[in-house]
């Protein structure tokens, strides 16, 4: 264990619901989840003194905390790349309080991703630079998420062998814990491989069950040190290890000169650098919740945390099994796909739970969780463990 | 000295030109200073792994680390607010050092402020939510960086006792510097006083020479740690001290519903936790770089950082003086009125010179400099000191 490494901790999470229309503004939500992850933590607004969250964000960290009644603030930051930036604000958070910068702060992302901004529609309004990048897509009729995922996911099929079926799994196997968490849009409704097989088609070869939602929804996460954490009302979550990655061949969603686009550099940065950081290994970690935007990207994930060989995370899928009683239960919350898409902030809550003890599909004797954040562009990863 | 404070350095800066009309891209301005940095590091792009920049800034990591052939990233990050993030990101890229998060973070900003986007034009493009609060302000004709301050400038005056001749003093003794400063834009062009009450009004009480420049340029500050700096080119630059700040009230640039207009919350909250982090006080500084967006901001700063009493920043400037042979030498640089405004970026390397001793104004055994962040605006700051 290096540097960061078992120096701070989770001490509450909140959110919203998630919804598909909150019927209320951006802001409420955010100020709703931080609200509900102080509770949970038993601090008081005041306690706050940093907050981080997503460029993506509309919620300037000063509005949040007037709303909140924070008082003075000693750190504030915000992480560019989407779903990228999930575990990296927690590992923001982490570097503040351990460098004694801030005692306790939020990490919190709330966005009306379907009522308001659909997320999976063409382009959403960009920085100048970055509409000049996407313009060599654009004019092709690569305009959406799942169009620009598709390249990869055409690509790892014909370099795998793998079939739109072992796509299924992934999203069979998340829906199944989505349908037993009451907190997830899809309670109550699995899938079958065969609804999988026969729903439509978005961008070939990803159907609509390949897809995760759009949602309404606000997450917060508090992280403060491990001492303040041990005085509060929930048992620490401790994080194991943090990490930032980008990798060689870098663009934002659309990295198709590198050489090989079956795998993802930038989650392989992460997973050297949380295995090397945390001083574990794949085996010491009992439950993974991996960024599914898309389901090929969690086959791909497998292989580059290592659960796997490059080019076997099909064959994992399909023999050892990540749904429910799988060798390695994958997104127990349902994922991004079943319980709602809060840019992956709703992931780190669940890893957070996994090892409270708490989660609505409670893996057994968890010591540790791994837990990732957007692919497909700079991204971040974190190890969630027990207190010792 | 606590946390942070003497574990990190600068080890390189770099910037270009500072003009009117660069002539070319923001990505090739930032990708030029930070050249410019490593070579004055003595560093390759291959040596760096993290990049910090503003969330105002259009160049993304990504896109810098590409165009100047740097390897895998593992740390990236942004903050908000405009002119209040020059010193953050040196801070932020501080705690990734220290931290082992990171072992060469590049910060950078870029911009073409006055032939492309003018800062001092009325209100750039917003965020929605940033756009609804100025929705306050814009209807009553303060949509300009001016038009704001103006408002703080008016009650400081009037609470002080303070002249618009006191503000003259500032832009005089700033232009007297950028006059021996071949890297400033008003090389060989000082002011007089007269020269100040004689020009027009911008937004009474602020005269055109009251406000900084728009310029295009772009500069780049190298952050290591302190045993790394030591073994490269030049002789480090520690990080005394660094903080983030927002206060009670605050908003962005309109923090008007404040008990008190004369004070800056948010400048307090960072001088009370630098002066706290390094162990030093205002004496143990022999000259400061103060962001001058508009001369009264600089007098309301020399109270909160504590180098005269509250209100007392115009007499301290009448009587004990800022510009050459002043008993604090003050942005020795022709600071952004006179050198060039690079939204406080220039004005860190500024602070690296001065320690160096190869300012072109250098100010005699000099061992601290104060730098600081932009104001009315969530802030920052650093005390940068001789390695020991």
């Amino acid at each position: 264990m290096t540097g960061l490494a078992g120096r701070a901790a989770v001490a509450g999470i909140g959110a919203t619901e998630f919804s598909k229309e909150s019927g209320r503004s951006e802001m409420r939500l955010a100020v709703e989840a931080v609200s509900a992850a102080l509770a949970d933590a038993g601090l008081a607004p005041k306690d706050i003194d940093g907050l981080a969250t997503f460029t993506m964000d509309s919620n300037e960290e000063i509005e949040v905390a007037r709303n909140l009644g924070a008082g003075d603030l000693t750190f504030f930051s915000r992480i560019h790349y989407g779903g990228g930036a999930a575990c990296a604000v927690v590992d923001q958070a982490a570097m503040a309080v351990a460098t004694g910068q801030a005692n306790v702060v939020v990490c919190y992302r709330a966005l009306n991703g379907r009522s308001w901004r659909r997320f999976g529609r063409s382009m959403h309004d960009k920085p100048t630079a970055e509409l000049i990048h996407y313009s060599w897509y654009t004019p092709y009729g690569l305009t959406t998420p799942a169009s620009w995922v598709a390249m990869f996911a055409r690509r790892y099929l014909h370099a795998t062998g793998a079939t739109t079926e072992d796509f299924g799994r992934v999203a069979v196997a998340h829906r199944a814990f989505a349908a037993t968490n009451p907190n997830a849009w899809f309670y109550e409704r699995p899938i079958t491989l065969e609804d999988h097989q026969t729903c439509r088609w978005i961008v070939e070869p990803l159907r609509l069950l390949d897809c995760c939602q759009e949602s309404d929804g606000g997450v917060a996460v508090i992280v403060t040190t491990v001492e303040r954490a041990r005085d509060l009302r929930q048992s620490p979550v401790v994080i194991r290890g943090s990490a930032q990655g980008s990798g060689a061949g870098q663009e934002e969603m659309t990295s198709y000169y590198r050489d090989d686009l079956v795998r993802i550099p930038e989650a392989d940065v992460v997973a050297r650098k949380l295995w090397e950081r945390s001083g574990l290994t794949p085996g010491d970690v009992q439950t993974a919740v991996i960024y599914d935007p898309f389901t090929p990207f969690v086959l791909m994930q497998l292989e580059s945390f290592g659960f796997c060989e490059p080019g076997g995370g099909a064959a994992f899928v399909r023999e050892q099994g990540i749904g429910p009683g799988g060798k390695l239960p994958v997104n127990t919350n349902g994922g991004q796909l079943g319980e709602g898409y809060i840019h992956g902030m709703n992931g780190i809550a669940e890893g957070v739970r996994q090892v409270r003890g708490t989660a609505a599909n409670q893996v057994k004797d968890v010591t540790n969780v791994l837990v990732t954040s957007g692919v497909g562009v700079p991204t971040s990863g974190l190890i969630l463990g027990r207190d010792n």
